[in-house]
């Protein structure tokens, strides 16, 4: 099969390139959407669109009954206004591909191209889920599996592109890979006044200051060393004018996690200090706490299989330890749900554009990246069905 | 004289609520200016006008030559949307006389009217300046006197309204009675990055934090606790996003100071804090300290003077004691100049709105009090130049 | 009578000398009270002994009747290890007349001794009280008023030597002279632990280290700028093991206060921030607050009194203002039962020792001080009583 | 082998039992030290007394020439008075074995009597090295390695009991497992003075307490995530006197890393930290920072090859994850040197005082621990040599 996805390359660099040029943001993918919908028909896939949202799927039934094996790609851009000069770069202004979606795009249609002439071969069923909107909170993971889509899934798999491996090289890992999100606001409500008579105020400014402190010390002391969890303060405003003692101070900020201990933990230290801390002088608070997408989880026995199959495409040296992040994924959702992996595909060569970092303006990567993904899905699914 | 000044009142109230009703912001003051002028011109006094900007004088010479007295009133409104209903309210949408100064150039006005009309008993001259910008520093004051306004000035008084004091009362005292006022801004500059990666930010956000938490011990450890001193923080911003951890943090404040050594001490612990504080933590900053108004100091002997002066006109009982305020007003700078004493003129009766503090969308006064500034300033000139 | 004082100069001078070589810590001042007392008996006064403690009182009754006017001296030492040379110096190791209380008693006696001769002249009742242990609160002065030293009191005077001021100057004013001190104990109860394992432990540390930033905001932002007020931490004791987060930290301080309404607020503010930051970090607390000495405020009338009659003994340069200070004497006591003043008698001259701060082991006076200090009381007693 | 293991453990038993009546601390272990070298002799073993202290080893040459495996027991004790009531409880008032060194002492001399007698079928050597001052940095591994101790080891291997893993079971594993664990001690010197006048102080409490707060930082902003860091401040004395404010305060602490360049920027910050806060405020600091025992890392191929030989002795079942911890342990020391590993021997049974943690004064082992020891031992060497 290898040898079919070689000779459709062209095809795969054509649509990533068409989707490059036409980016959509999360949750208003309609063409994009579209345009998935249409490829996965003319592949002769049955083809459900609208799930929870713009997200929708392609179903590749084999000749025999089976295991059902999920691959999925995600195909929202960012509000990034891209810097590359290509003639395939971004032209909606303001919207870029900077994550490498228009890839997984691709290289999931590629493999669902090829997957669907092998239909004879095939014990179980392929489900490809293109998913919409991973980029913004509540992702588009949670709307489709809320809607079902995992019902019949046995097993689900999933591949990002990474600019800081180099193309050929895959990094597959099991356990916590990729951090819980979540966002909290913090209002603290004191009584604005003169700034010349600090009795007469309870200065919001200065004790939300003494907040930012204190939640140090949540990770500092509270949580166990060997466990990982970020406090960041993303946001703090208070005040327009640098006389007036501001009556109220807003702070916003993340709390990144792999263990849901750990997460409950950090949620309720936060609501401790704030509390503490606001009545210790006489203000109040309002806390808005929303938890965003899990800490994403690799199966161990599924990683194992995929390191292996990996292995036998892209040789031994070529799958590294996939070093965890607090960086989040909403594949997550779906290894809740089901056994499986996800893994990221080095995309990087020698041309420095193909190294920046992820969501930068100049991203770019290699595109036979894709082609191996293409493989490494293959490879999967051969594995279970075939 | 004082017959003549109530024979006038009516003159004075009228002027007042014209001027109440066409308010100006600090330094647009053109059309207030030129309605001042106009008046000086009718009493048949010499008028400079443009002084620093839209500042304004009337001279009074009297017959034989003497000393020089100045009265000052200033003429600019605030920035604030009048909520009260009587029928000479502001005409001009965000913008009101909140804070008295209407009055203040009614009843300068009056007093110049009548002791115009008192040229022959009058020993030396009478520089009746009216003041722009009062309200907003640098202020009009500092100009006016870089333009000489003071140069043949022996002693100087001013007055104010107040709306804690009950009509007929007057707050006189000598020594420091309002507060230096300077403007700091604060930029910590340090590293932005993604929120689940601190360790490769320099977290601007929380090192800002702690110079508010640090600076707050300028006044409870480094100075002298029988010395008024106020360090405000009125603005922090940092950050737009959550989940981001931004680069820079700006932190606006005010200090209050009546000592020029205390003065000089805060701006010294500000720099050193906030200089220790970042390179602890690898960041960097810059800091934009700007002296405002000076403390205002009332003058010993001329205190006493002005204090038994108005006993005579509104009784003992009548004229309380000055209480310090960390406020501040650009009076100061002549006081630097020359001696003299500001003194405040109550402006409270049983109306509610009366009671309101200065700079209240409802403020307003007993206009019976601008006679009694009238009466104190006639006194006053009467002391010493007939 | 001032001749009648210069004769016996050289009484008081031995007498101070003698107390110098034996002082007494406060509360264990016996052999010292029986002096004074055996001197008092050999005037011809009554005496009255064990009043409140140590404490004892002479009473000169005069001819006539009349008003009654005590006259204060305090008699206890310091537990300083004197460093002075002179013969008199300490036979008392670790204890040392270090304040000049020796000098405040040899003083007073000699002003009894001279007053005991003018019986005649006297129209009323002096009351010489001889006070206990003012170094150490609770003090002498509140147990002696519990027991009704004051009752038949009109007006109180007192006299401190102040080696700041130079001989033959006084600094005499009224109003709030010497602040309130009050002393407080914070136990912050937490968790101990091993110091690799801080999730398990509450570390009590940690906590009393964010209260004593914390109660910085007591002075910086709770109270009115132009009242005087300080919070001093002056122990931090937690841990004595480097690698174990210990359970408890003790951290004592004391407020220093004039308004009675501004010490209140400090101690709700005290207690308010620790219930705060405590619960905010699942710890708990014992707070131990103690009133001290109460702020000493001199009476207006019986200050300008006493400044016009020091004028007239020393000069009216002589007399300078009283600087208010954040140091502590417990003859505030009396002067919240009766009018009456306390003033400072210059003892420094041109030798260094005269010029330590008191409770300087090389703290010493001009012995001169002494006549001015009973020439002032001599000269308040003349005004009240002759 | 594990026949004659079994018909010996009488004197394991009986051995240890001696060992926990005269426990002896670190570096005072002479008669501990005796006493090992007396047994060893008896086995017939070449004996190397005083290596670095009172550390000493006991080599078995094998009938052929072959690898050198060392096994390593610890064999001090700890400063804490037992409250166990057995008859071989602890005859030296607080000192007590109450991490279970005598167990492992016992253990390996079991293994070296054992061992001792199968001289023939060893191809190779064993090194039984016994060390002193575990407990104590610098500890005794790092000064026996010093005289030269592991020159000829191929191989090295430790074992410690666990009160936290039940009898038949133990914990092997390789990476990092225990903390590397330094100590610093900071002296802030600022300037002592008057509770009251705070402004002629430098209030090293006041700035010490905000040096706590700081460090804090460390840990949740400067070390990445997901890297295990703890910065604990075990000790903070400031201060003898509530109302004087203190010129020092002394801080002790401890860090606690795996990733030596996290171990670096740890130390780096510290500096920073102080240097930057104590220059806010105009003191000065010292800063001691001692590197202790580095962590321990077991090496992947002894560590995979001990889980096999384990899982044979014991069953699979019994042999779980070593989890890591942030206490230390000084066998580390040898594992930077020579491959090897360490795991843990789980000593908890049904009895109550078997659960305590280590360094517990009710602190007691299920003795057939030691026995599990042994056949541990004698399984790897039997891997190695035979």
């Amino acid at each position: 099969m290898f040898t079919e996805l070689d000779s459709h390359f062209d095809d795969v660099q054509n649509w990533r390139r068409y989707l490059h040029q036409y980016p959509e943001l999360s949750f208003q993918e309609e063409k994009t959407a579209a345009y998935i919908a249409e490829k996965l028909t003319s592949f002769g896939l049955e083809v459900k669109t609208n799930i929870g949202g713009n997200g929708l799927v392609g179903i590749l039934k084999g000749k025999e009954r089976g295991k059902t094996i999920a691959l999925r790609a995600d195909f929202d851009a960012l509000p990034i206004n891209e810097e590359n000069s290509f003639p395939y770069k971004s032209q909606n202004p303001n919207v870029m591909h900077a994550c490498g979606h228009d890839g997984h795009t691709a290289a999931l249609l590629g493999t669902a191209q090829t997957l669907s002439k092998f239909r004879e071969n095939i014990k179980g069923t392929i489900l490809f889920i293109f998913q919409h909107a991973e980029e913004k909170p509540p992702g588009g993971a949670k709307s489709m599996i809320e809607e079902n889509v995992l019902d019949e899934v046995d097993y689900i798999f999933g591949a990002h592109l990474a600019s800081d491996i180099p193309l050929g090289k895959a990094a597959v890992g099991s356990g916590y890979k990729m951090a819980a999100v979540d966002r909290f606001e913090i209002i603290v409500e004191g009584k604005g006044g003169h700034g010349g008579r600090p009795h007469h105020s309870i200065d919001a400014l200065v004790i939300g200051s003494e907040i930012v402190d204190s939640l140090q010390k949540i990770v500092s002391r509270r949580i166990d060393p060997l466990k990982a969890a970020v406090v960041t303060i993303g946001v703090f405003h208070a005040g327009n004018a640098f006389n007036i003692i501001p009556d109220t101070a807003r702070i916003e900020g993340t709390v990144r996690t792999f263990d849901e201990k750990v997460r409950d933990q950090v949620e309720e230290e936060i609501y401790s200090i704030v509390n503490g801390i606001t009545s210790g002088f006489h203000a109040t608070y309002k806390i808005d706490y929303l938890r965003g997408y899990p800490a994403l989880f690799n199966h161990k026995k599924e990683t194992e299989i995929v390191q292996k199959l990996l292995s036998d495409v892209f040789t031994d040296e070529a799958i590294i330890d996939f070093e965890p992040s607090m960086a989040a994924e909403d594949f997550a959702y779906y290894l809740k749900e089901k056994p499986g992996t996800y893994f990221r595909m080095g995309s990087q060569n020698e041309n420095e554009n193909t190294h920046y970092p992820h969501h930068h303006p100049k991203f770019d990567i290699d595109e036979k990246a894709l082609l191996n993904i293409e493989k490494a899905f293959v490879k999967i699914v051969s594995h279970y069905l075939f």
